[in-house]
C-alpha cells in the first residue's frame, strides 16, 4: 500500500486573460510566489508524496507542458483527455490504472491552480486524511471556513463528530454554488464550509462508489483500461459530472476535516489581488509598476512596464499584445471581453 | 524670388510616452489621421511650396528618420543639429544656407508637430501672409482664437490693424506662458490669440534681424556658413533661445493673422484625446480598444488590444513594453513617470 496523489491540471479558465490565454491557462501562470500553480501543487506535497506516486490528469494539449513543469513525473502518468469532462471521468481514470498497481493504495486529490499559504498545516491534515482513509475506510474532504459569502463555490455542510476529536467532522451534505441570500445564511450558521476540491479516499473505494453511483462512467473506464489505444473514443462520450456532484453526495462515510490552511482558489483577479502585498497608498503591482499619485491600484504585468498617474480602484493586467483594465468589483467579468474577442473574431489575443 | 518652407522637427517631448520615445520622438507619431506628424505637415503645404525648396531641422540622431519619412525633400536640406538650442539657431542656420541660394526667398515656417483640421484655410492665410512679406515685408504670425485659459502656451496681443481688412493686425506684444489668472484675464480681454509657432518672412530680414538682435548667433551661423564640417563644434555654443523671445519680441513690423485653422499642438494626451472620434459612452479609440459597460475612456494602441470592463474617466496608452494609465486631468504629469523611469535607471523603457 502507498499514498498516490492525482493532480487536475485540465482547466481551461478564461478568467485570467490576458494572463492566460488558450495555450496557457492558469495553472501554468506563476500567480502567487515563485512557481506556476502546477509545480507549487506539486512541491507542496514533496514530503508527502513522491513524484514517482503522482498522476496529473489535464488537456491532450497541455500535456507537454506539465511534463516540461514536472519533469520527474514519469511521463506515462501524466493523462492527457481529449476533451474535458468535469472531475468524476478525470480522478476514475486515474483510480483505474493505480489500482491496478497498487490495489491497497490511497489517494489525495488536488486541484492544480490553487494556492495554500500554510503549507506545513496543509500537510498534517492531508497526512491524517491519508492515514484516517487508510485504517478506516471513507472520503474525506477538507473544509475551508469561510469568510464571505462567496457564490463562486461549493459549500459542505457538517454534521456531528466523526472521530475522537473535533477536527474531523461527518458530512451531512454538499451545497452547489448558492445564490447570494442562501450563501450569506449558510456563512452565519458556522455549519458550513467551503469545498476546496480536495479529497482523500482508497482507490477501491471511489472505484466501488463510481460503480455504484455513475454505472456508465465506470463502464468507460474498464472499456478505457481495456484498450487505452481508444481513448480519443471512450473519453469524450463519458459523463461529464463532478466527483463532488457524481460521487461525494451520494457516498457514505464522508468526512470533513476543517483547513484552516490559507486556502484560496485564487479564482479571479480579485482574489489574486487579496493575495499581493500593498503599500501605504494600497498599491500592489506584480511585474514592472510605477505609482505616481495613485490608489488601491493592483498592477499585474507579465513583461510591460505599467505606470499610473493620479488614479484609483483599479485593476490593470498587461501583456505585450493585450491589456485589460477593470474596476475591482468587476473581475467576474472578464469573460465578456473574451466572448467578445471570439465574437470578434480576434483569436490572436486568446491564444 | 521663391517661397521656402522651413520645418521644425527636433522636438524630443516625453509627454507622450509611452508612444514617443528618446528616439521616436511625437513628430514621428502617427496620432491624428492616417501618416506621422511630419510627414502631414510637409504634405499639408504641397499646393503652396514644393519638396525641392523645403529644408527640415532635427536632431542628427533624426536625420534618417525625416529622410526615410519625407523622401523625395534632397537629403542635403535636412539638418541635423548636434545639440538642441531651441528655434532661434535652427531657423537662422537654415535661413543662412536660402539666404545663399536664394537672395529674395521668402520663408514660411512650420514646427512638425501640430495638428490643422481646416487646411484649405491655412493654405489661404500661408500664401497671404508670404504675399505680404515679399510686398510689405515684416515678420508675419499666425494667432489662434484661444478657448480656454491654456497656461502651456505663449500669447500674442493684437494692436491696431496693418492692412485693408481685418484679417492682418500688428502685434503689440508677445507673452511667455503665463500663469492661470493672466491667461484668465487675457484670454477674457478677446486682444489676446495664442501663438501657434508658424511664421513666414523674408529670408533677408531674418537674418538682419539677428544680427540686430541676436548679435552671437549671427557671428555662429556665420562660421558655421564658412566652414560647415565644424557644426559638431559650433552648434552647441550658439545661444538657446527662441525666435519668439529672441527676434519676433524686438522686431519691427510684426503683424499676426487671425487663423481659423482648426490648430491644435496636440502638446498632451488630453488634446490628443479631444481630437478623437468618442462613441455615445464617450469612449474613444485609437489602435485595438474593446470597452464593456465603460465611459469616456481614452485608448491609445501602438499595438496591445486593450479592453476595458466597468470603468471611467481614464486614459490609456498601450505599447508592447509600457502601458501609461492616468486620471484624464493628468496628461501635464507625464513626464513624473519619465523621470521615474529614469530615476530607477530602466532606461529600456525610454528607448
Amino acid at each position: 500500500m502507498a499514498r498516490w496523489l492525482v493532480i487536475l491540471a485540465g482547466g481551461r479558465g478564461e478568467r485570467f486573460w490576458p494572463l492566460s490565454r488558450v495555450m496557457h491557462p492558469k495553472q501554468f501562470l506563476t500567480l502567487v510566489g515563485e512557481k506556476s500553480m502546477l509545480e507549487a501543487t506539486r512541491e507542496r506535497v514533496g514530503a508527502l508524496i513522491d513524484d514517482k506516486h503522482t498522476f496529473v490528469v489535464t488537456g491532450v494539449d497541455y500535456v507537454e507542458k506539465v511534463s516540461a513543469a514536472l519533469p520527474h513525473v514519469p511521463r506515462e502518468q501524466i493523462l492527457g483527455e481529449p476533451e474535458g469532462r468535469n472531475t468524476a471521468p478525470s480522478i476514475a481514470w486515474a483510480a483505474r490504472i493505480i489500482a491496478e498497481r497498487d490495489p491497497e493504495a490511497v489517494l489525495l486529490v488536488l486541484p492544480s491552480d490553487h494556492a495554500i499559504q500554510r503549507t506545513q498545516r496543509f500537510l498534517v491534515l492531508a497526512e491524517r486524511a491519508l492515514t484516517l482513509a487508510k485504517e478506516h475506510g471513507g472520503f474525506y474532504t477538507f473544509g475551508i471556513v469561510p469568510t464571505h459569502p462567496e457564490t463562486g463555490y461549493g459549500y459542505i455542510e457538517r454534521d456531528g463528530q466523526a472521530f475522537g476529536d473535533a477536527e474531523v467532522l461527518t458530512v451531512r451534505r454538499f451545497v452547489e454554488k448558492p445564490p447570494l441570500d442562501v450563501a450569506e445564511k449558510m456563512v452565519a450558521s458556522g455549519h458550513f464550509f467551503w469545498n476546496s476540491g480536495m479529497f482523500a479516499f482508497r482507490v477501491t473505494e471511489l472505484l466501488e462508489a463510481v460503480r455504484e453511483f455513475l454505472p456508465t462512467l465506470h463502464d468507460g473506464i474498464e472499456s478505457l483500461a481495456q484498450d487505452p489505444q481508444l481513448v480519443d473514443e471512450i473519453f469524450p462520450a463519458l459523463p461529464s459530472i463532478s466527483i463532488d456532484h457524481g460521487v461525494m453526495e451520494k457516498a457514505h462515510q464522508v468526512y470533513v476535516l476543517p483547513a484552516d490552511i490559507g486556502w484560496d482558489d485564487v479564482g479571479t483577479f480579485a482574489s489574486l489581488a487579496r493575495l499581493l502585498p500593498r503599500d501605504k497608498e494600497g498599491n500592489a503591482a506584480r511585474g514592472p509598476a510605477i505609482f505616481v499619485e495613485s490608489r488601491n491600484v493592483t498592477a499585474i504585468s507579465d513583461g510591460p512596464a505599467v505606470s499610473f498617474i493620479g488614479v484609483e480602484d483599479l485593476y490593470v493586467v498587461a501583456t505585450p499584445d493585450a491589456v485589460l483594465i477593470l474596476s475591482p468589483d468587476r473581475s467576474q467579468d472578464v469573460r465578456k471581453v473574451v466572448q467578445a474577442l471570439k465574437d470578434g473574431g480576434e483569436h490572436e489575443h486568446l491564444l
